[in-house]
């Protein structure tokens, strides 16, 4: 499982905690003193899979070198409700302030890995794989990405760097296919594979011609999935696409793609009920 | 209603743009001339209430300042299915590279604005309003607690410094809500208000007692909460707190609380389905 | 006593010592052997309040954490002419290249903070508060707010959204107290007060009826502001605003307001006067 | 007279205007209407030096491009009281959200240049030259080194990279005089001068004896002080320091040296009184 | 031919000309008056393959939008040694600061985009194309693999996240090629391909075996280069690849690979001569 | 030798890494357990003088903490071909994921040094001290700069205000060098040296007669550069400048210069061949 990238992750985290912090945390710092020490508990309120204790621990730390904060478990581990998921002891205050921040992040990851993990298990037993998109609120694309990652998903492309994906309005403006196909291959670094977005047959067809390496079937039927599946012959990598986190997702599975792209895994996130309990 | 913060506003655009572009949008760039141009519309594929036309149409500015962007619809404003809600002529690369960033901004600031619209609609005709938490994932507070405003709701503190909110873990750590609150009332600005979260009708009567200014009711049943309301008797304001989002929230209004705060409005967020269609 | 934000706070101090040091400290670097390690000691040359110990210690440790600085009194604390007030010992370089970021700070925070225990002082034996205002150059804002607790002071607003204070221009363009007071009331985050300034008797009349929070006496003679203090009768908090650094404090004190506010805490500082002596 | 460094300073405004502004201008924006627009006017209260016009101008321009803002000084003009140095007209919003963070910064800067052009007067008839030190709060450098040079007084170097300056540490970790400026010598670029800060005669001496370029004459009596200037017989630039905000600024020039620095000029500020007045 | 990142873009060379003016361009603000204009050109003194000057443009631009610059020739055109490649007219004080910032990129990206061109054009009438490595200093790749483009040569990946390329120390890591090869294919985004570097036949054939999509090969003789060749027979995109810049290029493309990668083109520049003359 | 400023160093290898770095390094992270560890060697490959092995050993401890980075030589010390210059341990990932941004920086500061290691001793035996320029791409000013440091020159100014260079355009601005030298004189800080470019003797004569500190001597034949030098006399510093890095820099030093300034030393750099060796 990738690590996350911690250097901009700090920077991420910093501003995470000004933004919620701002001119200083003035209920904590006028009712609880300075002194004060205490340990709490994260607790699961429901089950799921969580993911961000990474994060989390950073957080504090980030807040105050003075905070142990000791996870139970490992981003990507199965948790069920009323389940301690890490520990924290520290100055009372540094746990107070910076709770709520590492709680929306702990909350949002394990919501999109518990939902990840949904999707994953819908298509066991088929070759499918669950991939997530670039429909994410910015600033977290790293964190959800790594999400997808823990809940057993595989990332689709970062960005518009790191993948060519020639969608209908570039394939119109390029005047087909094969000419849009053909200028990325002459412009685009050869470290990177080509996608064509198909919803025909006769797409599925043209994009074949020109050796695209991936073919996305957007939008299609199961019956018209199947045929493009067959058409293709593993000759190119198969996507399919379009509205999947409303999909019966073991039907698009035995249509023998290879990849199932779910907006939804991250766009539409249910927070895990997780909370911070004081002993 | 309030105008969102445009100079942090452009800072967080431009990071979500570098965020999305990295090293150049490689498929953009091969595949589409420098030189064509192209109108498209965004067209809400369900109905809701939309928010965030502004903050998409700065998204295409920053990127290019010839992109013209022409909103059809105010935020706040209720939208039906398959209705248009922008227009946007200029540079085809520039349009097909702001897409997604535009896109992802306006279907979650929307889906919060629908969502908080609803609990709004829910309590009309009772004297409660609807106000949020910090419940958000960071980086998006100020974008989301305009959403929730644009949807009818009320904005509660935007973060630890501009508000005054004790909790059962700081009035342990203080010894008891008396001596919470006066070591507020001595040390916070007094241009704050101060609440106290209580859980017991004791607890109400004891931050009663020592002129707290807005008391919290956690968790209680809609009985108890009547009753809160009643000991009280104007003599502070009250918010309804604790998993509202599951919550009857007409029977929660009708107790007589003056707020209702709903986490959920921010953190379990589902995205209003709009699309980028070019002509 | 509020700690400082000190996120925020480590950010400054770099930039602080970017500004000084610029492309490096050519004099100590050519004349000052790497491997040299001195003792200094720091030295109030008048007496006066002390502020910034904490601050200066954190610049020399940015700079190096080879340097051990040691505080010898605490920040608030009074200090006479001639009394040492840090020791500092290590790398003789590192010393000298932050000699003065650290005493620029130190000796402005320390001159703030003297300034506001005078004013204190001069209302001791009354219930005013002395409180400070936005008149803080920029970038400074946090430190001198936190060296006016260290006097003795009261914070008001940090900024513009942490407070609801309703002036003259903003009652013009409102059309009245009135309907200014219910603007802010309807769309402001319930946590803040509300603050309306007054200049006369009718003015303080209209502000109670509509029951703003707190009610400034801005530019008021000592008898109208009695007369203010009479009629508000403990329904709202009173200030007493206008030159108020040029006022006798004791009088105005005496007319019963809760809080006095004085710019010139802020923004005309006489830096207490502290060297830094080489052993 | 140099222009500010324009690429720094919008970074530093913006950074200011949020330090303000925060999550929002609540009162302004619940209060003013959207559509609103004022004329207003800045008025000298008190007679001094002008300065920071431009820089209240850009403050606007940043927070709004609406916002016309026409000086009817510049910067380095003298003003009396009840002058009006410039006028404004826009969104009334807008002016009322920039209004303070254009006053502190103009109000400060035209305390320096007030300041320096005292000293510069009390000097008029010699040939000595007023100058600055580092003594200065961080972030503030350019500006008031601006202010500085508009009261008609000459920058020292701006930090640590743009001159040579050996002070008594640097003498005592280099073995002497000598040793640190031919330290000096061979070490730094040969653009910069070398100024050596001396206290009794015999310093002078040999400072001299190595070809200093310029001779600090720190601390001296008025009588020692001029023995060194006839010593010293132009072979080097002099320089007279050492609390010189409190001294007989002519009987200083009167010795003879060609510059006296100052360091109340900036880190002992009275703000001269400046108000914004709405038509 | 793909276009800069804007956005990166402006906000590096801000940071370029805060490096070179720091706390101002003392000679111009001093010696030129502040209304004087000027017109000049930009003249390559040798020829080469001119590149930079729409970054150059924008030097100006962000220093002084009063500056007009205006190429005579597009980045990419070949120069003779004397011809003009750029005017400029306007104040004279930008042209002067701005100056030695735009001609350090401008001779630098013109020096790479030449000497690509110098290796396109040794390949010429082969199928061999041309392209970089990540042997750039910091701050620069983008700029300098624009200029490749420029030149006629192929980008390969820009960065680690956007390529994979398995390199013998990853061999070793892994355990073998195969598992290498197995474990990136599981574990990195479909829409990467991957990239196998080998010294041998062996390798050659182990890469082949688990279907590597890019096989590079490394430090091989022309001879053994060859055999590679034609062992892989169009089953993987090669590189050639090994201190490429000391080689015979025509040599190497007679292999028959499908690129050259060449360290030397961005990690050893010679910049073009061009200088800017007033007139 | 000057030490370098390590709190913009951090920035900037920070942002090295991440601009390598994106969205992760997918090749390592997939293809090596988390766990392994490493030992590897650098190792020159040719003969020179190293240079930047501090900064190589920084980005390693930013990247990770556990990285144990020896340095076998310091910089400036001469290495050759086939010896070790630094040892590296720690986790494998780290090392390799570091591994191109330390060599960047590694080689091409090693490169500079040895370049100008070269120019040192080609004018061994006279009193020329060779220097840099500006001409250094942007964000590499102050690694270059120090790596002319250790190859054994010296510094020319840091960038536009730590040195006044009255160039031809600044003197035709001004209407020749003396009102040129006046006003610089007039309006710079006292701290920095004059220097004037000169191309004939008649301005060699009027910038010694304006006492000018520094004269350039531009573009002279050998032998018009020492009849330069003769008619100086002492009475200023003399610095050889134009193509310095085509010529006989024994002829040019034997002018008797002061001062011989190369561009190519850091326009034009070699990188020096250095490669890391995993055991």
């Amino acid at each position: 499982m990738m690590k996350l990238n911690d250097l901009a992750l700090d920077a991420f985290l910093q501003a995470a905690l000004e933004e919620d912090i701002g001119a200083g945390d003035v209920t904590t710092e006028s009712c609880v003193p300075a002194t004060a020490r205490s340990c709490a508990v994260f607790i699961a309120k429901e089950s799921g899979v969580v993911c961000g204790l990474e994060v989390a621990g950073r957080v504090f730390r980030l807040l105050d070198a003075d905070v142990r904060f000791t996870p139970m478990l490992e981003d990507g581990e199965a948790v069920s409700a009323g389940a301690a998921i890490a520990e924290i002891e520290g100055p009372s205050r540094s746990i107070l302030t910076g709770e709520r921040t590492a709680l929306n992040l702990l909350q949002h990851m394990s919501g999109v890995a518990t939902r990840t993990a949904a999707a994953v298990s819908a298509v066991a037993g088929t070759s499918a794989k669950i991939t997530d998109t670039r429909k994410i609120t910015p600033g977290l694309r790293a964190l959800l990405k790594y999400a997808v990652r823990c809940g057993g998903g595989s990332n689709h492309r970062m960005g518009l760097s790191d993948g060519v994906l020639i969608k209908d309005n570039h394939i119109k403006a390029a005047g087909g296919i094969r000419s849009a196909v053909e200028a990325a291959r002459a412009a685009c670094p050869h470290t990177l594979k080509i996608e064509v977005e198909t919803e025909t047959l006769e797409q599925v067809q043209e994009a074949l011609e020109c050796s695209a390496d991936i073919i996305m079937l957007d939008n299609m039927t199961l019956d018209l999935m199947g045929q493009a599946v067959t058409l293709i012959g593993g000759r190119a990598l198969t996507e399919a696409s379009g509205n999947m986190g409303d999909k019966d997702l073991k039907a698009v599975a035995d249509t023998g793609v290879d990849y199932i792209s779910i907006g939804a895994l991250t766009h539409t996130v249910r927070a895990l009920d997780i909370s911070l309990k004081f002993r």
